[in-house]
């Protein structure tokens, strides 16, 4: 077998989403509501039906509607590649393979379920979806999927990133989204920070309370989330479905699979089917979360009650989390840069089902540019995160002499991150030191609920 | 058939490129030597033989060495794509395919020479490459194929790209090259200019003229031209030689070809094996090269000899030419602002074999934009020539009540080209009117050969 890219048909794209839920030999705790402390679903008036009923299914597979297939053969099946010549620069007996979803038309995994949350919204007659945006990944992901279904779409974007990179909004824009500048003038919530700080440069947790307030205030308006929520890991699923089926072409099963975490989407799409096999066909699989020493909530974390948003809007999920006031140091893996984890991750790291490890960024930036030079693709700074550890891992191998199989997930391109390159090749990136009192100060803040 | 891509395996990928010349019913011009007016092959001090013999071969197909059909199998065979959401938006019975070259890890078809060139050194023992680049496009491309066959890579960037596009650089620089703004110091003819005028912007003449005399003056340098040339053409032909078997698979075959032209390249690529069907197997496929008013050499320009470069170091070629001293307008679609076409495209011109036609960026614009928004992918600038010819042709169908099947080149993605798409959406974007005067100007300055 000495293929690069192992490819699949159209036909041969899944035709559901695998939800780990069915095969937990646990129950998920519920989300509370924020005000009440209650049992609650994700609010329904924000939400389409459809997605509320997804995110507490235990159905083991839900079919991928048509419409929404139809739109994934844009890039889907997306390739698997065997990573020879990262073999060979590494000179390791290790099989290195990685699944590519930088060749979505936004460059990451996020359009998985933006198509899949746009489709569902139109169907039930949403006229227009708000969400916010850090970065700008996955305000893209949905103004790409918005257009393609006739929704209007309006993203809230941390002014900060607003003002320094431009050329993701410019992104948005060419889709036909309408991007503001979070604190905006729009809201209650951006009007009032305004007010008291006409400057703010915002936050991810403000440009959340203004999309939820623009939602919550218009009846044609829904509200979108890129990562955390179990619906959103259920879309990404896409993407292991696809690489057990490609790996079976090449006859290698992975001795690891390794992904980047967040909110924890990407890496639950590539793992989630290899967990099942963990767990129903008694393979042995190492599965790895890959997480930033800047925000290390399954490693530095506690597994607590805690708010998702910054403000209280949202409902509080049990979660590994380093408290809902904590903000992160501004790495360059914007996407990796939240307090807490996906309910879902959280509890199979609880259970022990996966394993995590936390990583610098001058680190992470040196395997980047080792993957751009021997496999040609210049990673995303959060998918370099799963580069670092592969490599690592792929090292071990030919200092213990083993020829394990590896996999791990690719999740982006890194053709908007240049700024960050630039610093880390002129040799001015800083690594952030764990801030083990603010995390320490954060944790003071969870809130009070029965366990 | 509803297929969206139309792949091939990487065992389909064409083993031969395809040389046009060895078909054509007449014989090409011969280049002539700047300095005796004499007949001249591309000068070997500067080029690997293998290149300088591709330059004036016959054969009619020219092996790929597998070396390059290695580095190819990372993004090669490229998908070819029917629009059909294209087609639904222009409601046309027409069928719109195109074949993406966006998916290579510099982001546009470049690579196809760029890898083949690298390859071709290395074989001859080449340490070291030097080249020119505008925008970026051809300059990434080149210091993507120099890293994987360890070449060192040195770019002559136009200083006024260098100052304004920071990113091309960046992507350069990530893949191990040494980048330079010119004028330069590092050569005579850089600081000669400098000593004029310390602030000069530097033009695409002059950095050929600096990186030509970096070669001819080091022994372990050569030095490489991404378009134009015979042997750059014949390697791009791997482009239409995928569609030919991917349209094989489909039952379709083009009414109509059409590639966006600045020095040929792309548009070659894709078309001389569907000008070979028209020679040899009475296909009658129009054939449409698409060039910005801005720099119509082929619609408004003379078939004349000419310098290939703003200096003469170049040889003197037959070409469609605007006159080597004219400077086309600023366009965003840098990679189509050349005085001249490459003396192969040039003569099918000239024997009507190709047609042509001339459009302005504002309309590019709004066909690019009119395609993100329904196939999703962001084209270049230059691709979107190509868009905005296939649209026309397609509402002409329309109109007609005719199904013709158009095939098309999407030549490049445009996520380096974001400031330029800014400038269309704000409606800040010019077009700039034919400069009849200027190019009656240039003219005079064709240089006296012996024809």
């Amino acid at each position: 077998m000495n293929e690069t890219k192992i490819l699949l048909t159209e036909k041969e794209m899944p035709e559901a989403w695998y939800n780990l839920v069915a095969d937990l030999p646990f129950s998920l705790p519920s989300l509370l509501h924020p005000a009440t402390g209650q049992p609650t679903p994700i609010p329904p008036p924000i939400f389409p039906m459809a997605l509320v009923t997804q995110e507490d299914s235990r159905e083991r597979y839900i079919e991928i509607p048509e419409p929404v297939r139809e739109v994934y053969r844009l890039w889907r099946p997306s390739p698997l590649y065997r990573a020879h010549r990262l073999e060979k620069l590494l000179n390791t007996p290790a099989k290195i393979y990685y699944k590519y979803e930088g060749g979505s038309p936004p460059g990451s995994h996020k359009p998985n379920t933006a198509v899949a949350q746009a489709f569902y919204n139109k169907e039930e007659g949403t006229k227009r979806i708000a969400t916010e945006t850090g970065a700008g990944q996955w305000g893209s992901a949905l103004a790409f999927a918005c257009k393609l279904f006739g929704i209007e779409c309006k993203v809230y974007m941390v002014k900060v990133s607003y003002q320094q990179k431009p050329y993701r909004r410019i992104l948005m824009e060419s889709w036909g989204a309408n991007v503001v500048a979070s604190p905006s003038t729009d809201t209650n919530a951006g009007r009032q920070i305004l007010a008291k700080d006409p400057q703010s440069p915002g936050s991810l947790g403000l440009a959340i309370s203004e999309a939820a307030e623009d939602a919550f205030g218009r009846e044609d308006t829904k509200y979108s989330l890129g990562s955390v929520l179990n619906h959103v890991l259920l879309h990404q699923t896409v993407i292991g479905l696809e690489a057990l089926k490609q790996l079976e072409k090449t006859g290698d099963y992975p001795d690891m699979v390794i992904g980047c975490v967040g909110g924890g989407s990407n890496f639950s799409g590539l793992a989630f089917p290899f967990v099942r096999d963990n767990l129903v066909s008694g393979k042995k699989t190492r599965i790895i979360a890959v997480e930033p020493l800047a925000a290390p909530s399954l490693t530095r974390g506690v597994y607590a009650y805690d708010l998702g948003d910054a403000v209280g809007m949202a409902p509080i999920a049990k979660m590994y989390t380093l408290g809902h006031t904590f903000v992160p140091a501004p790495i360059h893996a914007g996407g990796l840069r939240y307090h807490g984890m996906a309910p879902l991750v959280s509890a199979l790291y609880n259970h022990k089902m996966i394993e995590a490890v936390a990583v610098h960024q001058n680190p992470t930036f040196a395997a980047a540019i080792d993957f751009a030079r021997s496999e040609g693709i210049l990673p995303a700074p959060e998918s370099a995160h799963a580069i670092r550890v592969a490599m690592d891992e792929a090292i071990k191998c030919r200092e213990e002499g083993k020829a394990k199989t590896i996999l791990f997930n690719l999740s982006g391109h890194g053709h908007f991150d240049l700024g960050a390159y630039e610093r880390y090749l002129s040799g001015q990136l800083q690594d952030y030191e764990y801030p083990e009192a603010e995390v320490k100060r954060a944790l003071q803040d969870l809130p009070k609920v029965a366990a």
